[in-house]
């Protein structure tokens, strides 16, 4: 792997865009358009796939009748909850370079921090793809596809709901004047004693775990009232959640 | 306000503690058990009643009983959902000091900036609380009661549910061998992108924002299969609600 390497990045998106620019500069690095297929390269060295889930086999499939027979291109897909095995027709060559964040086109990144999560159906795929990882970021693991889509599955709950949770509160905030801004120190300090602790179970506060039921009864009567009734119920399911867990 | 003013703060949670530290050195500050009134001074300037939401009428019955009639003490409670209609027996001399914070005993804070809201029920005993306030925080705010329910309703979606999902996400990474820890830059950056938007619903991503059901019918075959049933009806839940705001 040198300056030399080709990459090709198949795909237009967010995630795309960033390996681009986190690679670029390394490597010899294109982002090809995955409608278009302009400008491809049948004899890069790798190719990455990063395209949105349900359209990776379609792509795969392309790139595959347009490669010589016996090509030794390593081909990879970044799907956190894709199998490797979508890519079986590229054989040993077949990998997956999966990057843990969540990315916008516009936001700088420090991609030394973004873990990378591997994997190749070769040892040679997965060494490669991981060289060309940690050429980006320090933290950088093999992983298999059944551990990846749990770790893909996390991330929906830590980032995706978390985010929505975020949205709920800032609805509700904004009826009285205020911006989630106002929130910052305690979200900060959320997180900070979650990420400290063995298990953030451990740190849970609130009515819930107090089992408060004044309290709760209150915010239910607020919710359903005043918001979406899925407010109301998400609540409710969270909070049974919680005081099962404080048993 | 100086430093002969004296706080007495009724209780021994992690607020009253905190409270006690923020304000120490500043004004003649004593903390007494709310158990059993040793060293309950009738003649301090303010009294803070920071005991469980529950306990706090109980607590200002008490505190009633022993102060002199015609006593100009101002008595303020520190509940997030308690109105300060709970401290009418103390006329226009009640009010409301409420810090926006998770508290844990052992961890140090940086109190200048957590906000604190404050409420009285005359304009005096506000700007007492206020002048308290800005003592140990550069954020400090006038709030009503009704305001001050949606607020704490607000903080118990952003900070003790968002806590449960990290929770669940922990659980969910135990069982493939890793720790919350590889998703910190994943939950700083969510944070960071949902702090700096008008809304964190327009920066939503995922699969319920995509509204792509296959992955979200996998991680919820995991879920029932794996996990606690409650964490499945989180997971569709939540997506519901996302893909309603999408709509």
């Amino acid at each position: 792997m040198n300056k030399q390497t080709s990459i090709q990045i198949i795909g237009g998106g967010n995630v795309a865009t960033h390996i681009h620019r986190a690679l670029d500069g390394k490597y010899s690095v294109a982002l090809v358009s995955s409608r278009s297929f302009d400008g491809f390269d049948p004899s890069a060295d790798v190719i990455i796939i990063s395209v949105k889930d349900d359209a990776i086999a379609g792509v795969a499939r392309k790139i595959k009748s347009m490669l010589p027979k016996n090509s030794a291109n390593i081909v990879a897909h970044t799907s956190g909850s894709k199998p490797i095995s979508i890519l079986d027709c590229f054989e040993d060559k077949a990998g997956v370079f999966y990057p843990l964040q969540t990315f916008s086109k516009e936001k700088e990144l420090e991609y030394s921090k973004i873990p990378f999560f591997i994997e190749g159906n070769s040892e040679e795929t997965a060494n490669v793809l991981s060289e060309i990882a940690r050429s980006a970021s320090e933290s950088v693991h093999e992983m298999d596809s059944d551990q990846r889509l749990k770790l893909h599955l996390a991330s929906v709950f830590v980032c995706n709901f978390v985010n929505h949770l975020f949205g709920i509160g800032s609805d509700i905030l904004r009826d009285c004047g205020m911006k989630l801004e106002y929130m910052g120190p305690l979200i900060k300090e959320t997180v900070e004693k979650a990420l400290a602790n063995p298990s953030p179970h451990d740190v849970q506060t609130g009515p819930a775990r107090r089992g408060d039921s004044n309290v709760m009864d209150t915010h239910i009567d607020i919710l359903k009232r005043e918001y979406p009734p899925l407010y109301a119920k998400i609540y409710e399911t969270i909070s049974q959640s919680i005081a099962d867990k404080a048993k």
